[in-house]
């Protein structure tokens, strides 16, 4: 038998706390309690506003607008002659309880327990490799001292922000602000021998945002990667997250930079291959030029495109950069470059240059990511490289890298023995690679390091499972030799003492 | 029988430019030139750096520059004793010849043609639908006039860049700047009883990337979501984008928002649901109390997760804003939002309120997608939230849209029959849909307006195949009531014009 209506004179509410204001939702809200806690039921009828408001002493406007509120919110119903009353179509009491404002935070004995999303653990891990470390020697690319950008770089965005061009607006371009996209493609053909137009520029994030979409635009649902190995981590890790592990092949890297008959025995029919040509990342020589032309031949004879990640090529110390693999086929090779490294990581702007017939491709993928860039700072980096501050700055960040590193290769060779640890010969980028002898477990002591004040990455991370050889990579940034020296003589002392432990025994990979 | 080496006493290069300097640069483009011409083959010996530094009337240290790098490149081989030779590894000449200087970007005849990858044109075609609008009438969220931030957002900036929280910086943290996740679970606790700490609060670039994290996160391989018909293109989108159109559920919407018994009748099994209760898009209704209790029910009987879509819940213009989803089940729903339609769409700011158990995994996705959001606008936002800014901002804002929308009721009311095109109840949000007679083909109607210099979006694609209505969706910005009396008047004259065509037989969908 249906439960008779219950006509409320007054509803079971509380006091309203007539100093603090907003009386419309305080009564809105304690209705809402009452009715959650089973004072007032489906059916229930409530007073006229006018009837209530007089017992709260309150205006009936109200009144009128909690009704209104709890309306809209499904709690209560109105009909024109029929008064308010609670809704009858509230759902189940247990999901009610649950809303009640202390009980939200409890599970219900019954509910099953949690279980974690199936990708979750993998993305929860790439957190913990890639936990941004502190700025301290040798974190890489920190813009202090000498190797931060100088005032201008400030007054120029007061001065665009003032004027207009840096100022708020609406979603803008997903390829990127045309200034800076012009400013690009100026700055690469000129330094990089990139051959492109401005249209062939989409603005990114960063190198990383640009290796996202380039994976997500070239690689349909079974097509084949080729990856070096060792490669820079946020490329292993986007193709992981994106379930492509089994169709990630990775192929060695030797003194010539990616070895591609290697390759082409692995999986010549890859679509897509991930190179870092001009300083492999993380062991930092290029690639030879007959490795260069193969990789073309390659990618021209199967259809394959090449990805270049050129994340440093303004910083080669020795001889001037390498011109690009993309100058060499246009139309076969998506070429990715960065601010980040060069200007300061925080920025987070880089840039693609995308063969024609993929331009509006990159630009959906990247619109569906985040949509674009944020506005102010593209136009603030035109103008900078516009007026030529970036060259100069490059200039002069290219002289305080070469002084750093030339400090550091002093004090590494004169602190840590060279049995125990040395470095991998390079003449270009911002980081350099301490070998560690065998048996030393380079993650382990990473982590001793930052426990001590020192930032350094594992490189053995970097190696496909059961290939990983023992390093660091330590960063140039803009510390002073001071800093440097102390942060030195804390790596020896680890280092010393990571001798004495027994290499520990690895899980099979 | 193996060519014999050819000793060359001058190499074929042709003359150096003195007064444009770099001559290490330009012998080393000479020499490179000369290989890939042919002119120097593999084998053949170079003379000495002193005899070319001598017949080129040149500094030997510029040929000694010259030769390491193209030593460097693998264009050279020297070895001590032996000099220095053109590499015999030079791969072949196919690709030698493609790299010369005007010939690179002509395709060898004997090259297939070059195929696009698999999943360009899905992505072309999200970026022609995305293509972003111009800001006139009725572009959403255009931050002119008395919507747009006050002088307190530059000057605050500015500020802050000079003191330094707002200047550049090295690598951040992939969750955000502290000051403002705190700043934010303030805000959502305050403004959306949203129930968070801030470590549980990950900052995004707008909830555009808030979805495609929690697709990343949330989402095995056969993983089953739905998302709401009609719905927001940048979550369809998403899951087209990572090939997931099998997977993705379209649950229909009626004046309560998702009908939860259709979803559960066509996959109970679902493991996320994508929803916008607070104003459905494009619709604009609220989700009632007993879908909200019905769909966190299903949600805890079967291990699914929500994605609560909460873009504009700022702007109701009747009663307060509805209490979050989220608050309701916090430990099973993400809760996405954006200071992107509130502040400004080319900030680029937004939020992810996320269960505690996903944090790290949300950190992991964003770190491949794009490190993090660039951190001195971080900071500012931070300031802006804290010393009470933008609560003011929303006040004014709030006032300034409500008068716009009265204005454009009218408007609309006035000036289009409402036979052929009639407004969708809504006291919520930045937008409006406005229906469009039987026959009326939206997307045509819709380019046909932004030629004429308005903008508008159609609804039809917002719907799964088939089920699509015709209608327009009008965004609210700063702009006149002149400028959207003129538009109103543009979109009238078309829609007119679109009475006469007949209706377009549709391809079956």
């Amino acid at each position: 038998m249906p439960r008779r209506p219950h006509a409320v004179e007054l509803p079971p509410i509380g006091e309203l706390d007539r100093s603090s204001g907003q009386l419309g939702r305080q009564l809105a809200q304690a209705l809402r309690d009452a009715i959650r806690a089973g004072n007032l039921k489906p059916g229930d009828l409530l007073p006229s506003s006018r009837l209530l408001a007089d017992s709260l002493g309150i205006a009936r406007g109200t009144v009128t607008e909690a009704y209104e509120q709890l309306s809209a919110e499904g709690f209560l119903e109105s009909r024109p002659r029929a008064g308010t009353r609670v809704a009858s179509a509230l759902a189940s009491q247990r999901v009610m309880d649950m809303s009640m404002g202390s009980g939200a935070r409890k599970r219900p004995a019954k509910a099953p327990p949690i279980a974690m999303p199936e990708p979750a653990p993998a993305f929860a891990r790439i957190a913990a490799q890639f936990k941004p470390l502190p700025q301290v020697p040798f974190a890489v690319s920190v813009p202090a001292g000498p190797a931060a950008p100088d005032e201008t770089w400030r007054r120029l965005g007061n001065r665009l922000r003032a004027r207009g061009s840096g100022a708020p607006s609406g979603y803008g371009d997903p390829q990127g602000v045309k200034a800076l996209r012009e400013a690009v493609a100026d700055y690469v053909r000129r330094s990089r021998s990139v051959q492109c137009s401005a249209d062939q520029v989409v603005i990114m994030s960063g190198t990383q945002q640009g290796l996202h979409v380039a994976c997500q635009v070239l690689l349909g649902a079974t097509d084949i990667a080729w990856v070096e190995d060792p490669a820079y981590r946020g490329i292993t890790g986007i193709l992981e997250g994106m379930g492509r592990q089994d169709r990630m092949v990775r192929v060695p890297v030797d003194d010539a930079g990616i070895d591609v008959d290697a390759g082409i025995a692995m999986a010549a029919n890859a679509r897509a291959a991930f190179v870092t040509p001009s300083h492999q990342y993380p062991l930092g020589m290029p690639m030879s030029t007959a490795r260069r032309n193969a990789l073309l031949d390659w990618a021209r004879k199967n259809g394959a495109w090449i990805v270049e990640d050129d994340y440093d090529s303004e910083l080669r110390f020795a001889g001037h950069p390498f011109p690009s693999l993309q100058g060499l086929a246009p139309d076969r090779v998506v070429y990715l470059g960065t601010f980040s490294k060069i200007l300061f990581p925080s920025l987070r702007l880089g840039y693609a240059i995308v063969p024609e017939v993929l331009v509006q491709a990159f630009c959906g993928a990247r619109l569906l990511m985040d949509r674009h860039s944020p506005s102010a700072d593209q136009h603030v980096l035109a103008a900078f490289m516009k007026e030529g501050h970036l060259d100069r700055h490059i200039r002069r960040i290219r002289s305080v890298y070469a002084d750093r590193r030339t400090q550091l290769i002093t004090m590494l060779k004169r602190w840590i023995p060279a049995d125990l640890a040395w470095l991998q010969p390079s003449d270009q980028g911002m980081h350099m690679v301490l070998w560690l002898a065998h048996g030393m477990d380079d993650t382990l002591l990473a982590s001793r390091a930052l426990e001590a004040g020192v930032a350094v990455r594992a490189v053995s991370p970097m190696y496909s499972a059961g290939n990983g050889r023992s390093g660091l990579v330590l960063g140039l940034g803009g510390f002073s030799n001071e800093q440097m020296e102390a942060a030195v003589h804390i790596l020896a002392a680890i280092i010393a003492s990571m001798k004495k432990v027994r290499p520990r025994r690895r899980a099979s990979a």
